[in-house]
């Protein structure tokens, strides 16, 4: 089985794909060739099988064509622009996430192998005046051209599979936290940076305040759940292919509470409260009354604590002194 | 005011130019110049301001740039691939009503005027595993090509909208029936033969079983809706440009009984019926119990009895002798 992962050189990709060496198998059937693509050079993986790292600009077709080969199974489509660049960066945002996605999808429904395509969207579908609560069959409603670009994304995936040109299955991810690395240009950054800049022992931002509501999950559990997407056998997926992710519902303070309770108390002080007006009227058009019904009927999992969550970035992500 | 009709040339597009028209003005303004642009030439209307006829590719972004002039102050895009032609071809379909609806967004956010844009959408949005009643805020759920198209339609010109780029507002419309003229590609071209063609004498093919419910308008409504659309105050259209076209749901059995009540009993008596099952395939996916509760409280109206559809067709459309 040869799997391809768009997106491989970011925080989600790269960890996919070390699940997915430490695993060997997918499908029921043994790995034998993994792509990373992305736009630069993704960092390399140690893997019980072949591993190749391309770049690819998925805006453009003829990139794409290349980059995706004949024999590919399985192509997780990950890469995206975020939901705050997409929101300054008008075209760029619909050149990669609208037209990037309909690019990968003609070239996969032009290969003989009829791949499993797994589409990471986001709970940014949702939005505007639409009662609570959230369920998978709520109207996609984004108030964001990044949720736009989402929900559009998810109507190309159902046609495609319908069609039977592709195996389609997409995720609405929840808010990835704790992310590592460095902020990035979403508007739900702070999210992750409010945790793990304290428990690196850096100073951080918080944009809004400690009752704000948001729908979460860890990148382990992410993870997971990607790769029990890619399984989900197809007659079990209905008539939309497309579903929330699992995620639980926390406050920042709930937040803080649990970095507070796994590290001590000295973290949450370097936590500086600045109100950033741009940055909340986008997260609070977003919705976090969350009820996740199809994906955990089908065996996907949130996190059991946000305490979890601390303690997945300390085990696996913070860096080492 | 200048406005623009694209789709020009087909039914609604004909009629709606032929009210404007009658009619003089739009939003309070008179017209100056309508325009009327198809893929073949449209036919000629006379009007008391400046009419242009044009041809125009609206899969192609040149074309469509070159079509639409700076001082464009509203357009109506009602050009489309219909539903059973963009089942057999995948390509036309999402050239013409997606990157077609795309075009026309990018070269009307280039325009000074910021202008109205009048989209129209199908009830074909809906579908799948969604529960009745059908209200405008209906998870969109396209079983078809059409549909999916449409939909991704809706989520351009919201955003678009929300961007403040155009002054968008879309209407799913019921079928159109009775439609004058000739049978065409749509899956629910025989919605109108059934009724137009033994009104003129002539032998139609029922697809369906007389019981089947559907969800209708006249072509009369339907333009006088549109000219509605257009002068919705911006402010009342809230979060969601989008909204159903009210009509009304009848099955075919009370269809045919209004053609006896208005135009005799020999008329039924030309239908032939013949199942047709890929007709039914597509056509028993689409949703009749529909709530256009938004559209109603802004105006708009469907028609009071389906035997209103049979006598419009016969003052406004049949040939005369």
């Amino acid at each position: 089985m040869k799997v391809l992962i768009i997106g491989g050189g970011g925080l989600v990709g790269q960890k996919l794909g070390k699940a997915l060496a430490a695993r060997g198998h997918l499908r029921d059937t043994e790995i034998t060739s993994l792509v990373l693509a992305d736009v630069v050079d993704p960092a390399p993986i140690d893997a019980p099988f072949a591993v190749e790292r391309k770049t690819c600009d998925i805006a453009d077709r003829a990139s794409v064509d290349s980059l995706i080969e004949a024999d590919t199974d399985v192509i997780y489509l990950l890469a995206a622009i975020v939901s705050g660049q997409a929101e300054e960066e008008f075209d760029l945002g619909y050149a990669i996430n609208m037209m990037g996605t309909l690019n990968v999808l003609e070239r996969a429904r032009a290969l003989e192998t009829k791949p499993v395509v797994v589409f990471t969207s986001s709970i940014a579908v949702y939005g505007g005046e639409v009662p609570d609560p959230i369920i998978d069959h709520t109207f996609l409603n984004p108030q964001t051209s990044y949720g736009a670009q989402k929900a559009i994304g998810e109507l190309l995936l159902n046609d495609y599979s319908r069609k039977g040109y592709v195996d389609g299955r997409g995720f609405r991810l929840p808010t990835i936290s704790v992310r590592p690395g460095k902020p990035n240009r979403a508007a739900s950054s702070f999210m992750s940076s409010i945790l793990r800049e304290p428990l690196n022992g850096q100073e951080a931002i918080c944009p809004v305040g400690e009752d704000f509501p948001h729908y979460y999950l860890s990148p382990r559990k992410c993870v997971e759940n990607l790769i029990k997407g890619a399984e989900i056998p197809t007659e079990d997926l209905g008539m939309n292919r497309c579903m929330m992710m699992p995620g639980r519902t926390w406050t920042i303070r709930q937040l803080v509470d649990a970095m507070t309770a796994v590290a001590g108390p000295e973290a949450a002080k370097l936590i500086k409260w600045e109100s950033q007006p741009e940055i909340e009227r986008i997260v609070n058009g977003w919705r976090f009354d969350m009820r996740p019904e199809k994906s955990i009927a089908l065996g996907l999992e949130a996190d059991e604590s946000f305490e979890d969550n601390i303690r997945y970035y300390l085990e696996d992500d913070k860096p080492k002194p």
